[in-house]
């Protein structure tokens, strides 16, 4: 069993994980060649043994299960990462973590992140407002002027869907749940999803899924022209009727709504218990039978709806990882209860929750049922903007007046929205700050004034001073009680203001993504008649343009649609829950102060 | 009536009171020489007109009315206030103001204080916080430790009570009600209160009273021997008798108690309505007969009381002038609801309210009963250390040992509750100011993005939004209203805990005097067997002592009796009203949200 091995890049230990620090270069000693997930034992010349990621090494002599390889599947990287160290350095192309990261700014955050930067404390919402606004900002600015939604443009959108849904380091005491498990998962399978996982201990350690969005970004990539003059018509079975409504477009909504609850998170582990993972389980209405998944599963199935969906409905961000809470089970309590707001708005979704793939990820009878509808979902060819090619308004048709209007319209609707939410999250967050830190703090000094003032009277040797003490101490406990409330009442009331609006603020935006789109197809739409004369498109090329730029406007109205019935559900429901919890604050203290105020006497 | 004259000290006008600057030499006409109250009209060499006080110009022909002279019953001053400008000028004494200050570092605050140093806008008791800590703390610590309580420690007293009664600028558009008004007060007649009026128009403007005081500093001036080992005993009928009442040494109580009514502030105009002043009216319960007086007979009052009664007595200060509100009306509402403060606590007293000056004040018939009345208060010889030659204690002598414990004690329960005190007022200043500073602001705020949201909903195009739309319009405005509560609120509660605990802080401060005066005594009996055996005093002068430290120890215990008895009501009743108005305060909030939360719906 004593190999030898050859280490090809240069690995830091993560402090505390059972690593082991190698440069490139360095001969290590193969320990133990199954602990699985991409890691192998080895030992180096200084007698230390670890954990050091396969990928990394190149073993002296052949073995099977040890070797550096480049996933089969990486076509489109090819061109870029020739397998050798020096180009992996580039920052332009990084094989260790297959991400590609074109005009991207930012780096993600290392592994080295000190907890205090990562872990938020009382105040989950912190990282809200590092969401990055002058991207955000540049985002609904850009809406495609020109005739021609170029790569350029497109990449733009793409690097701030990017930046809002970074996948940085998690906090303290967070488990390494999502990038190192492969127990069933047949990563290599997916093509565009392929990691090269030991590659993420590296220095990229923690930046994947959303960097990889961007190898595939369906609807984009090419603009709407693909389905604007595609000579395809729908395939099969897949057909998304559009009703005339009472309030215009709308789409088909199943008779009972599907829902689910995301529940019971159980901590596994592997490799003989060096890696932990969460695991959550979720239980759909139509069966009330739960499956399980992990946080990369609920991944895998955001990157499938929005490769499929993206283009016609806004597919919100999973919650990022790293809004932590101080301790593993807060985070853990934190996530679920974000994931099931998640799952709760795709399930209340007609077109998602009857999709196959989000069926799929809800019924799956057995790893087998789950394997193959994977497969079968990656391999889907109706993804990006194709997805209109199934879409069957039963109306007539628009003309581009109205179609443009109507877009600008939920652009303008949408950007103010996104303001508002966004303004009324910086002013809860504030509050919070507030309720949690100096209020309390200041009811306590009150309450501690009062039984100060108490003792001192205690110590008059005057007699008939023990009622007064008494109420006097009672009504500084109360003031001290009050503080408590004060500062545990956000959780209890703001909390869910707060969520509720943070997921409008992933919602709102995708929504420059869906609505650029339209824009684009509007715009290509403008220009029939110059192509028609210059002969770039045919006549009926036009005709056809037209009637799918229709399409494409009803498929909008109908998800705005949905949007606002949504919207006026959920704001109409936060806003009970956060006043009934008020009132019934405002009421204890009211309560507590009456109580206190019946101790003290005038003669 | 053109008489010249010539002017004697600079004089600058205050802006806006019709006032005449001029200059050390300057001659100048006399206009108008019947204006009164100290000040003439003349015009100077460039045109101008104005008032110019008479003090400070000597006319050219001799005239009865004007002119200066040093006021007659200035003998104390005579040795300091050679009548010459350059001594006048000097910081020690000031004929211009007739104040000493020996050892005062603070100077008055001059008249071209800007309004917003003075003026405290929304926070009557920022005034509170610049009480003289340091000087205070002093004053507790400074018990006399040697045998003699010379001169220099008692100026330090006094200094600390000058300092904590300062007469500093009265704010913007307050009245100069007392310094110049002479209608029928005869200051003259006064002594130690005699005021050179016009001086106080200049450079020392409004640093007069409190600085007086020391002038005949009454019971402090010579310690506790006057009385310990004075030959006189109690003239006339003057007798405090002390009683053994269920709590220990009481003073005898009224069967009624005196009350009265300070009410109905009018603005009277003197000079032509150049000069204004304010007049309030007492009304005792005992005649229901209201009689009016300024500010300066209440000053007056306090003078005497202070005198007659400070070495047993602690007798709170008066309002200071500075505390003022923003406008005048909010001034003189401050003011009246002071006095009203101050003469409800000496009504409450039993030996203050009994005394022939305290009813003269609330009582006398006409001009002409004031004007005796003062007289012979002013000439009574029972004052400071000798008021406790009236006291008649109807139990057995105390021993010293006795004596000095419940003096220690009781003098570390003042200072107890003095810190007590101060830090209830430092905590409610902090809590005034955040109630009226950015909480209301936060409150806005919340309110201000629901109804923003409200209106980007507004702007949706959708059907059904108005109910929703509505309601968060509600919401918003809910808490927009919220805010002024919170805003207003200290106003109904935090106001009284503040104004009652500003008056113990007051009530406090004047117990080291006090006392000090006591341990000086124990003092001076403690080393009697050594001044008889030095043939200081004989041994009956001993006994003398002896007996006369138990009656001074009497007087101290009732006092505190009568101290905590008030003490107990007093918060009792101030807390069931801070209490009080705080649970209205959140059932009126719990209500309102009540409503606003029923306006929305969830279907």
């Amino acid at each position: 069993m004593a190999n030898k091995a050859q280490v090809l890049y240069d690995f830091t230990a993560e402090p505390g994980n059972n690593e082991l620090t190698v440069k490139e270069g360095e001969t290590i000693t193969i320990t133990n060649q199954n602990i699985g997930g991409g890691w192998i034992e080895a030992q180096n010349s200084r007698g230390e043994v670890g954990l050091v990621p396969e990928d990394y090494i190149e073993v002296n002599k052949a073995s099977p299960a040890v070797g550096k390889a480049a996933p089969p599947d990486l076509s489109f990287f090819d061109t870029f990462a020739p397998a050798t160290a020096n180009v992996a350095a580039s920052n332009q192309v990084d094989i260790t973590g297959c991400s590609f990261q074109p005009d991207t700014p930012e780096t993600p955050v290392p592994s080295s992140t000190s907890p205090d930067e990562a872990s938020n404390g009382n105040d989950p919402w912190s990282a809200w407002n590092s969401d990055p606004p002058a991207n955000s900002a540049n985002n609904w600015a850009a809406t495609p002027e020109g005739t021609e939604t170029g790569k350029a443009a497109t990449a733009g959108n793409w690097d701030s869907t990017a930046q809002g849904h970074p996948q940085a380091y998690q906090g303290p005491g967070a488990t390494d749940d999502d990038e190192w498990d492969d127990e069933w998962d047949d990563v290599k399978s997916t093509g565009g999803y392929a990691e090269s996982e030991a590659g993420e201990g590296g220095a990229n350690r923690g930046a994947h899924g959303s960097t990889m969005k961007i190898k595939f970004p369906g609807f984009s990539k090419s603009g709407p022209e693909l389905y604007l003059l595609s000579k395809q018509s729908a395939k099969g079975k897949e057909k998304l009727p559009i009703y005339m409504g009472e309030v215009g477009p709308v789409w088909l909504y199943p008779e009972t709504q599907l829902d689910c609850i995301v529940a019971d998170p159980k901590k596994g582990t592997k490799m003989y218990g060096l890696k932990s993972y969460i695991e959550y389980q979720i239980a759909p209405n139509t069966t009330n039978r739960p499956v399980n998944h992990r946080y990369k599963h609920f991944d895998w199935l955001y990157e499938r709806l929005l490769d499929k969906f993206g283009s016609a409905i806004p597919i919100p961000s999973l919650p990022d990882k790293q809004v932590t809470g101080r301790f593993e089970e807060e985070f853990i309590k934190m996530r679920m209860e974000r994931l099931q707001g998640w799952m709760t708005r795709m399930c209340r979704h007609p077109i998602v929750s009857n999709s196959e793939v989000f069926q799929l990820f809800l019924t799956y009878k057995d790893e087998k049922d789950w394997k193959m509808g994977k497969r079968k979902a990656e391999k889907d060819e109706t993804v990006g903007v194709m997805i209109f090619s199934t879409i069957e308004p039963e109306a007539p048709d628009l003309d581009l007046i109205d179609v443009e209007q109507k877009c600008e319209m939920f652009s303008r609707f949408t950007k103010a929205m996104d303001d508002g939410v966004k303004d009324l999250l910086n002013v809860g967050q504030e509050h919070w700050k507030r309720c949690t830190g100096p209020l309390p703090k200041e009811y306590q000094r009150i309450g501690k004034a009062f039984q100060n003032l108490s003792s001192v009277f205690n110590s008059s040797g005057y007699q008939g001073e023990a009622t007064l003490t008494d109420a006097l101490t009672a009504a500084g406990k109360t003031y001290e009680e009050i503080a408590q409330m004060v500062a545990e009442q956000p959780k209890k009331d703001l909390h869910f203001l707060m969520e509720t609006n943070n997921e409008y603020k992933g919602l709102l935006g995708c929504f420059p993504d869906t609505i650029g789109v339209h824009k684009a197809a509007i715009e290509k739409a403008k220009e029939a008649d110059k192509l028609v004369a210059t002969s770039k498109i045919t006549p009926q090329d036009k005709v056809t343009m037209a009637k799918r730029v229709s399409t494409m406007s009803y498929a909008l109205q109908a998800e705005m649609n949905h949007f606002h019935s949504n919207r006026i559900y959920d704001y109409n429901r936060v806003m009970q829950q956060y006043l009934e919890e008020q009132v019934k604050f405002y009421e204890t203290i009211a309560e507590k102060l009456k109580q206190a105020h019946s101790q003290f006497v005038t003669m």
